[in-house]
């Protein structure tokens, strides 16, 4: 078994992504594909960072992560492989790592730099094809990430600054919306361990999510537990605040768009950042 | 071979589908995917309901569809598996089974409830991830559904109530429009069976199909036994009404949506209705 | 190993796609499929054309390219499948093979007729499932595609006149864009070889690409050598000129469409029609 998966902005209207599984198909006959998504949007690193951080752990032992949002194709930007928990991770180094870098032990980071493995003559606008491709396959087959160029510390390696909660003078917790689904829900970057440090479960009453104009009190167990068309709030299914409408869309709703505020207020002062 | 099918609304932009993947492969490494449509209208159990009584008998036998529509998810809605005609089905239990039971001989229906085979901890959001992804993996693996949980018998089934074409006072075959396709193609609930009943073949040239204020005189063979941007009736390839455009779009054309009614026309009475 | 690619307009909103895979599995249940795009635009021959030219040197030998882009269907326009490279090519006879027969030499071309490998009944609508996907089946496993109906020669297939790029009596380079991509770069119809007999590479900065009342000055390297937002012409990851907009989308900045006119300006007249 050598499971790839590919998260790209590069969208399935064009033959990017089926030229590089055709290339991958011509070094190991026995990769087997999943496509996470295509449509990161265009050069939107943060939300590639978040995505590989949600889905990872449901992969096995192996695995090989090809990440090509790149918006420094064609310049001096490295390329990076990333090995941890058993998985195998390939990116430009861009910061798409940062999440995903807290999540457990790096066994090691090497920065990409033998040619060998690349695909000839190389391109300088499509390096999903002609490097990604075909490093992603050599490592599907077993080659140690090593043998593709000189390691790197993880402090070398390009860091987002994601925008984190955070505790208001007024004493709110101050989070933001970081994605909205089809359904209309939205996920905020307010994680259950941070919530639960900000609220005490007994008093969960007097928990309140505002979202502009609007309020929620407490949080839900699941989308059905209030009527048809009423929002609410829940920890969702990667452990994240998500503000959704029980059979309707939250985002239309309440207007939300990525990187809207969302407050909660409780009575109690804990500071959340690590 | 171990092919699993996906029927969902979940689309492609969000990671849903590639974890529920990863989560399969986890269990059954030899997992074969096909997806049919993540593009079912959120929440939208007729249209799921059509697709895979329309896709299922193109499947080898041994096949498990996992079909997550699912706007129950979190309340005590059942989840069920089916067996029949050699194939496994998996749904929540909310009517998406009602077309295809009247195929063929159902082998047995089981309740999942066995938490066993439950990935931990299991969400109220995402069982498309925690409950179908390693129940269908166990059953493409070879698993017996009736490990389960306990049998049910098809009565106690949810069952939708689909709209039929049926005859009117004025003695018009009375049926709607089901689905759009990319083309502008739209296929009505009027399948071959119940036209054959309602016309006489030899008589063709007086059925007559009413759209609106758009009329279409008798059947075509193909899409080109008209002139261009001509609009024209067929037994469409899943054996149900459809009107397109010769090398158009009928559905901008005609200005029709789904569950738009379609008359047509003919001498004789006869109820097509079972 | 059976790779089977495919390249249509079904889009993915509707089963079609998910449907010809099923019938493929049911006679090979070892093929693998790669999904180059689904998005052609409805019955756009040409963007097919383009397409497969651009993608089959990337699969290995023995692949089979199942092009479904077929208004005819249903008429007596016939199926074909061609040799090539060591790659099979299944197609309806209309065109979408143009570009691809001057790739390298042509081994053999049949017509499709031994109904035998056909799915029963035959719709007069869905030839994707009832023809190509059996046959593409047959042929991943190996059957020899004389086996199909009778040889065909290059000459009596139906050849596109795809828009080739030519001089100008004013001396300039008249070429088109030939598709947009995603991320609002687009391709136009003039190759590297094109160019390079246009333009002595000595004078290059004597090289302007107009674009409506924009002009370009000069090729780039890479899509970062010019300040955001800013644009640049390069020779693109399949050898055809292309606009870009660093970290911008040059579609949108240009008000471009497919179909529009692109000029090089250039001292010196040369004929790169072939």
């Amino acid at each position: 078994m050598s499971i790839i998966t590919l998260i790209t902005d590069f969208g399935v209207e064009d033959a990017y992504v089926g030229i590089m599984k055709g290339v991958v198909l011509s070094i190991n006959p026995a990769a087997v594909f999943v496509d996470i998504t295509h449509h990161i949007n265009p050069q939107d690193i943060v939300q590639a960072a978040y995505i590989i951080k949600s889905s990872y752990k449901y992969f096995p032992k192996g695995t090989v992560h090809m990440m090509v949002v790149d918006p420094g194709v064609g310049t001096e930007r490295a390329i990076v492989a990333l090995e941890m928990m058993g998985q195998f991770f390939l990116t430009p180094d861009n910061g798409v790592l940062t999440l995903l870098m807290d999540e457990g032990e790096i066994d090691s980071i090497v920065r990409v730099k033998n040619k060998r493995y690349f695909l000839k003559p190389l391109s300088q606008t499509f390096h999903g094809r002609d490097i990604f491709a075909p490093i992603g396959a050599n490592i599907s087959k077993g080659m140690a990430i090593k043998k593709l160029g000189p390691p790197l510390d993880r402090q070398e390696l390009v860091h987002l600054n994601i925008q984190k909660p955070y505790i208001s003078k007024q004493g709110e917790l101050v989070g933001a919306v970081v994605s909205v689904d089809r359904f209309g829900n939205f996920t905020t970057n307010i994680d259950e361990r941070c919530l639960k440090k900000f609220y005490k479960p007994n008093h969960e009453k007097k928990l309140e999510i505002i979202i502009g104009e609007n309020r929620i009190k407490g949080l839900s167990n699941s989308y059905s537990s209030v009527k048809h068309n009423h929002p609410l709030a829940i920890i969702g299914s990667f452990g994240y605040l998500e503000i959704a409408l029980n059979h309707g869309n939250a985002s239309r709703h309440f207007k939300t768009v990525k990187g809207d505020t969302i407050l909660i207020k409780y009575i109690q002062e804990i500071h959340c950042e690590e």
